[in-house]
């Protein structure tokens, strides 16, 4: 029986993982949920799975949900509750999937009381995995990656020597505009843009694929999980999204993960490794599929990743500030304020305007994040 | 420093084995060299690797050479010489690259010696599988498989669990007529039939490609490598050869290992395992290649492949009766005595007039082995 806590219960990778903990009843037991607004999914929540402790995001939620939960459910709320849940719970696994910067603190706090990390946050590697990962080799706890593509090379890493790796590619789907040119993108629209090929996800990362600033952000965490330089970390372009990611070794052999697009499978093995256990998720039939397409990714064509290329080889606060900026700059591109290729040049300038602090504690850390959201608002 | 001795040390397997010591040539110490009757690349091989004893196929070839020797390197021959190499050396490592049923005593010697075996013979697992694997297991002795389908499964399975194998495929390239209609073979020549598309190699193994018998006999190696029930094995058409096979397991994950046809890696891989060693194979560029095809393995089209299965599933000295009337049968096809289609029609008569014997003993494969060649020879 593993126990596990969930941050972002009702978000979509926490009701994912929910689902997967569903079909392995017997082998899970949820300690803790924490969840936004959403108070009603996680009641329902906490009827099925009687978590011993839960956390909402704020005082009056708490207080609305309070009569509604069972005896021996206690409720917690906001930043405090949601450590409590990462840290103070008997879960042995906690999976990380709230969104944005709360998600470090909590992760850093679940990492210092010894628990495994599901790691789905992606803040947390990308402004802080200097800290994330010192604090969790000091602590001997596993990161285990959720997210298809950082979960492929995980797998693909298995029972392999780190000095035997050469290089790992990111695939990349190309996202809702891979076959527009420059000129092509001066005038899509936000309903354009929410249209990716093969996954369907939040309107965020979808419009994060497309400006490829997505696969940007999988590059800078992937540097921090397996220690890998930038110099040896590739995207390729792969339309059909099957082959999720894979490892060139230096004997030139290369070992890949394929399958369908189902995040319930990198969930679930973050869930059950070393182990493998059965999933309800469809299986992949090479045959069918008939033919998989790869092309080279042009960063001139795609320009935010190689801004996060440029960021994560400079190091210190410049990924956060690239990821702050972006999630401004994509929030104003959603209410209709700014075109699309208007993202890019926002980075770009908020990027100029920052200097850059080397090795950042969580306060330089976070006090840049707002800045770069301030400067980002404004231009 | 490895020490190793190599079984058919001057044919395509060996002599592309000792390439690969020849990049790493103060890791390696040749301990031996049994070859057949090219005794000339044999005296440059000894020039180059000073192993501590050769064997050749006659008394009077190693004779013819043996003062040619440098002191201090002795000459064995025949069966007996064989043995001596594969069992009576220093060398931790034995490849096992002779062709035919030599290859089979002369594995089990080697074995019997605690020796890790790096497994490029096909007789010794699809004729005597039962008593290979349970020699190797009581002997904790590792059979390390030269061949790029089963280096490729070896190499999907590292760090994973053998109850989490749902399904194991190997690609094949479809040979040389995988275009061609069953009416279309009918009258296909000798010379059509030698031009495989991805691999260059030698005359038998092109034509059991175009047959599929080889795929065939991989499926039968790769049951008892792996100790996969037979509905566990697929063969998927795979034209390009690029992925060279894979893994299916419960969680629906699929692990594949992928790289440009070239020998030297799942040999090289068998000489450094559990390490991966830097390689001069060329790099594989899914973005160059552009596109993979896959198609669905059809067995009325392919029936020695059906047969395969068959005589797989039946166990008992089947698969050797199988393999010997196939020899046979291409041998004929390749003297221009029969036609291609003769192939298929000659194995499965002989297999209609074979009693099958289960759990045989090595005598009685050989014993069945022979029958079925003067079986097929007058068919």
């Amino acid at each position: 029986m593993k126990k596990i806590s969930v941050l972002g219960s009702t978000g979509s990778i926490g009701t994912q993982t929910l689902d997967v903990v569903r079909k392995h009843r017997e082998q899970f037991q949820i300690e803790g949920l924490a969840a936004g607004s959403n108070k009603d999914l996680l009641l329902q929540q906490v009827q099925e799975f009687s978590p011993r402790k839960v956390s909402v995001a704020t005082k009056e939620l708490a207080d609305s949900i309070r009569h509604d939960l069972p005896a021996g459910t206690e409720v917690y709320h906001g930043h405090e509750g949601l450590i409590e849940i990462a840290a103070a719970t008997d879960a042995e696994l906690v999976v990380t999937a709230v969104v944005g910067s709360l998600g470090l603190s909590s992760t850093l706090a679940a990492i210092n009381e010894g628990k495994t990390i599901g790691l789905a946050n992606k803040e947390t590697l990308v402004t802080a995995g200097h800290l994330v990962t010192a604090q969790a080799a000091a602590k001997g706890v596993k990161l285990l990656p959720i997210d298809s593509e950082h979960s492929a090379i995980f797998q693909c890493l298995n029972g392999e020597r780190h000095e035997d790796i050469e290089r790992i590619t990111l695939t990349a789907s190309g996202g809702s505009f891979r076959d527009y040119t420059r000129d092509q993108l001066v005038n899509v629209t936000v309903e354009d843009a929410l249209k990716h090929p093969n996954w369907s996800m939040g309107a965020k990362i979808t419009i994060d694929s497309a400006t490829m600033v997505n696969k940007g952000l999988e590059v800078i965490e992937a540097h921090w999980l397996y220690g890998i330089p930038y110099d040896n970390i590739s995207v390729l372009l792969h339309p059909e999204s099957i082959i999720h990611s894979f490892v060139e070794f230096r004997d030139s052999s290369i070992i890949a993960q394929l399958g369908n697009p189902d995040m319930r499978v990198p969930i679930q093995y973050a869930l059950t490794y070393p182990e493998r256990w059965s999933s309800p998720a469809p299986r992949l039939s090479l045959a069918e599929a008939g033919k998989l397409h790869f092309r080279e990714m042009d960063l001139e064509r795609f320009p935010c990743l190689r801004l996060a290329y440029e960021c994560g080889k400079m190091g210190g606060t410049a990924p956060t500030v690239f990821n702050a900026a972006n999630e401004i700059a994509v929030a104003r591109f959603l209410r209709g304020e700014i075109s699309f290729l208007r993202i890019e040049e926002i980075i770009e300038e908020v990027l100029h305007r920052h200097h850059n602090v080397q090795e950042p504690a969580l306060e330089t850390i976070e006090e840049n994040d707002r800045i770069a959201r301030e400067i980002a608002s404004r231009l």
